[in-house]
């Protein structure tokens, strides 16, 4: 677990796009994010204070978060010099780059002199069990998708935030790299050996209070053939009361997979409901939720009432109009 | 690859059953098995010549292959004897043993020093790439199960077998420490990291020649909650252009898993093949592999006559009655 707030290290991004990791925080727990550290040429900005290092331990940051992706894989000198100086005034360092924290003997160095610790988030901390599939207590929900990427995280978030607003205690269950930064804790599920996958998200996601609701952060997708593995064992893993089915309606193919086309929705519910119900005979889709992002507020519009009208129920684009929609249908079922 | 042939270890086996690493060598690969090494006590016996490792040596054995599953998780001093004085005279060591060889400072220095390898099976020791689902030539079958442990492994090999026997190319693909070690190469899939299974199964299952088939190891159950995921990835990873059904009909529960119900063959099938077809449209199930070990004769025919009545498809016990009719009808789709 993170130790918060964060300052988050926007290092030297070319684009807004580089800092999303940042961007994930600042939207969805701006409590943990104190300030930001940009390095001259930085394009990105979170439209937080702009803080030293001195000044942020000043101001109680106790970590220091890689919000942005480094460039051609390397962690620059100017980047160690910064994290360095961040570990010898006594913060933390998390990153959930590709290239290893850990694998840097500067960083290495710097971590056990000054008594501080080094979290790279994409690799698994925890001995986890193997799966026992019993029932739990508390509720469960889990967004799949038609596709990687077209939104589970981002729906996942949304939900959670929508619950809690109307008081429902609820956790966001953080199963890739973005979303534990975001939370400061979780599974990074792509990184758990096979045998281990199921185990970890019972772990994640263990026995609550009836009235809770675990949002589960879904992972690839049962039409993705290069990670539909690990969308399985979330599913099973996870034993959800609630799917909730992703989609980007703009997509002409599988993410990476030119030679594969996208299921429809109702092929995917078709394909993930039974396979739910295995782990928990109740589980029902409760809504759907679209990445309209490609469209205009018209289109978007139009899109999502002609869908409701074939799904028969509620489908959203939870950045554009909320997730309130979708939590009120978990809520009900 | 292991080099061949091997002299086959029993050790101290408490009972047959213990060497079933062995008797799966001897059964599936008897060209491999020179001969048997056992010590005081084993209970165990291969009807292979036993011999000393030097015997071993001078008639031509390469490997000495654990044949057997150790008390207590712990490799005794007994064993190490052996092992060592094997290497010493030149052979490889092989084992799938939980508790690895490479964890052995003994074994590990011997290695070193008479320039001899030691191979856990159960550790991945290649880097598999990520999936890409891209359609490969030649053909694949996968034995998919309504559980765990219900002789996958048994009707892979000898659908392999009978289509040898037909003077079809075709290979068995292990994907299991026992398979692997039955064959001398394959994929530890249960270890291999979540975002890398599919792609395991590929580099396991490349493209060939058009006429012939690889008999891919089945793993797990997509209905049994632990491991579904690495069925999932089989089945994706593998993309089989047909399914085998496997099943002991009296199991009462999910193995490992009392709470969790067995699935009938129909559900199996309604789960499967649809998972399946995504990644080959073209995708049957065309036969059902029953494990009778439970039923008389008489009763096991009566048995698999009403299911083949019911499924409209050979059912058979590959144990029992020989795999022919399942490799006819691969041939025939």
């Amino acid at each position: 677990m993170l130790k918060t707030p964060y300052l988050l290290f926007l290092g030297d991004a070319p684009d807004p796009l580089a800092a999303k990791v940042a961007q994930g925080i600042k939207d969805w727990r701006p409590e943990h994010a104190l300030g930001q550290l940009r390095l001259e040429g930085c394009q990105a900005d979170m439209r937080l204070p702009d803080m030293t290092i001195a000044e942020a331990v000043e101001q109680g940051a106790r970590t220091l978060v890689i919000g942005v992706a480094n460039r051609g894989g390397v962690i620059s000198e100017r980047w160690l010099d910064v994290l360095e100086q961040a570990m010898a005034a006594g913060m933390d360092i998390a990153s959930g780059l590709h290239n290893l924290l850990t694998d840097e003997p500067r960083l290495v160095d710097a971590a056990a002199r000054h008594q501080v610790a080094l979290f790279d988030v994409r690799v698994p901390q925890v001995s986890y069990p193997i799966g026992d599939g019993k029932k739990r207590t508390g509720k469960r929900c889990l967004p799949v998708g038609t596709d990687c990427s077209v939104g589970k995280m981002y729906t996942a978030l949304a939900i959670d935030k929508a619950l809690k607003a109307r008081n429902v205690p609820s956790d966001f269950r953080a199963t890739g790299q973005t979303g534990i930064l975001v939370t400061g804790q979780g599974v990074p599920l792509d990184a758990v050996v096979a045998d281990f996958m199921a185990g970890a998200v019972e772990w994640l996601s263990p026995d609550n209070t009836p009235e809770h609701w675990d949002i589960i952060e879904g992972q690839g997708s049962l039409y993705h053939p290069s990670f539909s593995g690990v969308t399985m064992a979330l599913i099973h893993g996870g034993q959800p009361d609630a799917l909730v089915l992703c989609h980007e309606p703009t997509r002409t193919h599988m993410r990476g997979l030119p030679h594969y086309e996208l299921p429809t929705l109702e092929q995917l519910m078709a394909v993930a409901l039974p396979l739910a119900r295995i782990v928990n005979p109740a589980c029902q889709v409760i809504g759907v939720s679209v990445n309209t992002a490609a469209f205009s507020d018209e289109e978007a519009t139009a899109y999502l009432e002609e869908l409701e009208a074939r799904m028969k129920m509620p489908c959203v684009d939870p950045f554009r109009h909320g997730a309130a929609r979708l939590a009120e249908a978990l809520l009900a079922c």
